[in-house]
């Protein structure tokens, strides 16, 4: 390779492959260096799937975002859909378009970020695609698994359940740099939530769309919010990926919990908060 | 929706999740609605994952492809890598930034060619991303199965086997527009080739890969050009989304397979051609 960009796909493909090799697990028969990656998997488990873009002057931004922060989040918002089900991630794939500014030490710093992260979970890197754009584009596909039919999900909140999260919300942007996805809280409250979603469009979204998917409605009595941080930040500010789930009242939640309210019988998706319905407002692409 | 954008994430995501249903299949548990996918796999079959990308002005243009074309060709490409595999596609993840040129009927038109192509190959559409960016850019992640152990990978190739394309190369332009996933041809491949790879990049570089990762290197007879189109076409052009494989002599070949040389010992991943070394030279994006 020259320092300016990769001398070609096979030989950044061929670097690649020499750093992911030590995260390759008993399942993964074969993955980078074919047409396709060869899983097999096991008959006690499900398996999740979950795919997050990061796109640059969209998800990240070249001045504020240092390489190894973008490779540490690009991986960390598929392990936080996985945490949000209670399954433990297997293998991601890693689709990366190289914008024309890349250079080969930028690339190297995104994987070690992105490397980190993957070795510190358990997940290897099974394969990929390579191209070029006009911006830097990540697109990270999470595989995890969790017991068979012990998966969490958005839809099992009930009347009557709990609200909780799974630490205080609105961190400010710097927090933001390398989330960490809650992976060991996410598979304390398998078999014992009722539903949980991550909190990565913010917490007024989230909670409409747990709800939705629930057919309930739910008061939320207090919003726990970090320290210099806003309301309005932990409501409707994006990226926190903590967790939201519900459980059966009675049901010790694991620690470092916080109760912000309870499901009741309403229209789906409705939240009252101080007396009012809660606009679901959050980050969205196209608003 | 209004006509100029879809109205919000959630609201595209529902109508994408309306118009995926009729693919779900019984192994999918949850799609579309949840932080992941669940899919409950068969203790009988493994698994393959592939992942490409298809982004504006690199891999194909608003001028000349259709938004039915590029919702097709976003999904071919994958199911050519499960074709090489000798697998039957299962379900695919969908991530997708549109670009602020993009009205609904574009996006509209580009799920009518993706579904189109899903439901004729069995491909259920399990989830995926949405976001926006500068450029139109989709990422799709196929998952295939295989019986155990039956896999084509490319290291397989041994000397004295002979080489075979699943149909002639070099094809126009125009014909790129849908390519066509070789699902079948794979699958009658599966247990009698040693090995096999999609030609996405030409088949000078596609038979450099196969012969590398194999070990072995190879005199190339004859290649089968496709009316009109020159040789430089058919070695060095891309997209072609035929197969190239490998059986021991004796072997008979599916109906259709055209011989184009044999596989030798000498340098890994060396082609001779016309009494010649053969530039492995094809599609590379960095170069």
């Amino acid at each position: 390779m020259n320092v300016r960009k990769p001398a070609s796909e096979d030989t950044l493909t061929a670097w690649i492959a020499s750093q992911a090799a030590p995260g390759l697990g008993p399942a993964l028969i074969r993955c980078i260096g074919d047409d396709c990656a060869i899983f097999r998997p096991s008959a006690k488990e499900d398996l999740l799937f979950t795919t997050d873009f990061l796109i640059e002057d969209v998800h990240f931004r070249r001045d504020t975002h240092p390489p190894t922060a973008v490779g540490h989040k690009a991986l960390a918002r598929g392990l936080s859909d996985i945490a949000a089900m209670g399954g433990s991630p297997r293998f991601c794939l890693l689709s990366l378009a190289l914008a024309p500014w890349t250079d080969e030490r930028w690339v190297k710093s995104l994987f070690a970020g992105f490397f980190r992260l993957a070795r510190r979970t358990g997940t290897a890197l099974a394969g990929g695609d390579l191209a070029h754009s006009a911006k830097l584009t990540c697109d990270v596909v999470v595989c995890g698994a969790v017991a068979r039919g012990a998966a969490l999900r958005r839809d099992g909140a009930r009347a009557g359940d709990e609200l909780y999260v799974s630490g205080r919300l609105g961190k400010p942007w710097h927090r933001h740099l390398r989330p960490e996805p809650r992976l060991a809280f996410g598979r304390l409250l398998s078999g014992r939530a009722t539903a949980a979603i991550d909190l990565s469009d913010g917490l007024a979204l989230d909670l409409h769309r747990l709800l939705k998917a629930s057919g309930v409605a739910a008061v939320l009595d207090r919003v726990p919010v970090v320290r210099g941080s806003t309301l309005d930040q932990a409501l409707h500010g994006g990226e926190d990926y903590e967790l939201l789930f519900s459980m059966r009242p009675g049901i010790e939640p694991p620690r470092g919990a916080i109760r912000v309210g309870s499901v009741v019988q309403g229209r789906a998706g409705l939240v009252e908060f101080q007396g009012q319905p809660l606009t679901p407002k959050g980050y969205d692409h196209f608003q």
